[in-house]
């Protein structure tokens, strides 16, 4: 059956994340949902991987099979008429039948909004940590220790299925904006909760003056029962990008 | 009893409005709510205007008497831990006994933002009317009709109980970003959906190409009943100012 690929953009505030769970609305329930209505034999949709409950995407990948009639120009429009609002498949291609959007993806790209004040305009689409202001200049410099391929352990969630814990981090940088600060995080894969644990790490060594070589031994233990790496809040993390090696995608 | 002015900021969303009414969340029940926990003998707030269901406020004002021991510094923090996150009291000054959130406005400002595209990010804070792309230097020529003192019964909707519709419309200019148009207006006061209706209808005079002097002919019907005047969608608007003349409140 053909397979196609869609980019997908969603606000995750009113989604129990991306993975089907009974009784809760998540990201793949709405999108199966809405292929049915195309008549589609098997409306699964498989993610470039899941995101958490109030995590929001701009580019998130998805394939799925279908053998109807629509083609995928027309996919467009219909997916708009059938999904509510907080969610729109932005873009449909035809793939390859054996291609997998999670085993190919090999770049994935994440932004962390955290706000310097919370507003009532602000509370589910920036995290807030309260506390003073962070250095920049000294936010980058933490963040280079943990560029380049490591075993995460430390900033992921455990996950027995999972025993490769190998991430080639391939970029982290912070920049300030007037109301924000941004992290861009990019690499080949990243552990459940990692990005997270990563920018409420990089906070709280921040804001305690701790140094770089503190932070590459917590990295160097391997060791998700860290007592020094907070988790940041999930309304400021967006899936911006994932990227599959060049098959003509984009 | 002491009289106390608040600036206030509200994401509109899960609001009924400003207004009190039985069974509905709106922003005075949720204000007052909060003053009565500051053991105020009359927690009542009397805003500059009401705001209607969805619209949003960065500067709304409203005037409330207090004689409780809370200073308007410390009445920040206080407010908020027990505001809900969607709503905000940005300051609060001591004003004179006579002083009125309403009656002394003498000059109010609201943005109307309006996206190019629906996404799932805006579709709370951004109107949206679909069709093609507006031509912003036709708008503003169209928009430059309407400012100065008018009888704006054609562009409100109509109220017994406010005979007077003369408004001193003071500034309308439209400026294009990247993802949206804003819409600026200034005047001494507002008709009720006065905003969203010359919003609606600057942007249905831009599609169909119509002249300024059709737009002078139906400001000058003053008649509420006009078939030209469509009104824009709640979620774009944003009250951004309230004015009162010197009193040195800012």
């Amino acid at each position: 059956m053909p397979r196609y690929l869609m980019t997908i953009a969603y606000d995750g505030t009113l989604f129990h994340g991306w993975q089907i769970q009974p009784g809760q609305r998540s990201v793949q329930q709405v999108l199966e949902t809405a292929l049915q209505s195309f008549e589609c034999d098997d409306p699964k949709v498989v993610a470039s991987g899941r995101t958490d409950t109030g995590v929001h995407a701009l580019g998130q990948k998805a394939h799925f099979d279908y053998n109807g009639n629509i083609s995928p120009a027309q996919m467009i429009p219909a997916f708009r008429t059938r999904l509510p609002e907080d969610l729109e498949v932005v873009k449909v291609v035809q793939v390859p039948d054996s291609f997998h959007a999670r085993y190919q993806a090999c770049e994935r790209e994440y932004h962390y909004l955290l706000a310097k004040h919370r507003t009532p305009f602000n509370r589910c689409y920036m995290g807030y940590i309260p506390g003073r202001a962070l250095n920049v200049d000294d936010l980058n410099t933490l963040a280079s220790v943990l560029v380049c391929s490591h075993d995460f352990s430390s900033f992921g969630r455990p996950n027995p299925n999972i025993p490769n814990r190998i991430c080639d981090l391939r970029e982290i940088t912070i920049t300030e904006q007037h109301d924000h600060y941004r992290f861009r995080i990019v690499a080949d894969r990243f552990l459940h909760n990692m990005v997270r644990r990563i920018v409420g790490t990089l906070v709280t060594f921040n804001r305690k003056g701790l140094d770089p070589d503190t932070l590459k031994e917590i990295l160097y233990q391997h060791d998700p029962r860290q007592t020094m790496v907070p988790t940041a809040p999930a309304c400021g993390l967006y899936l911006v990008r994932v990227s599959y090696p060049d098959i003509g995608l984009d």
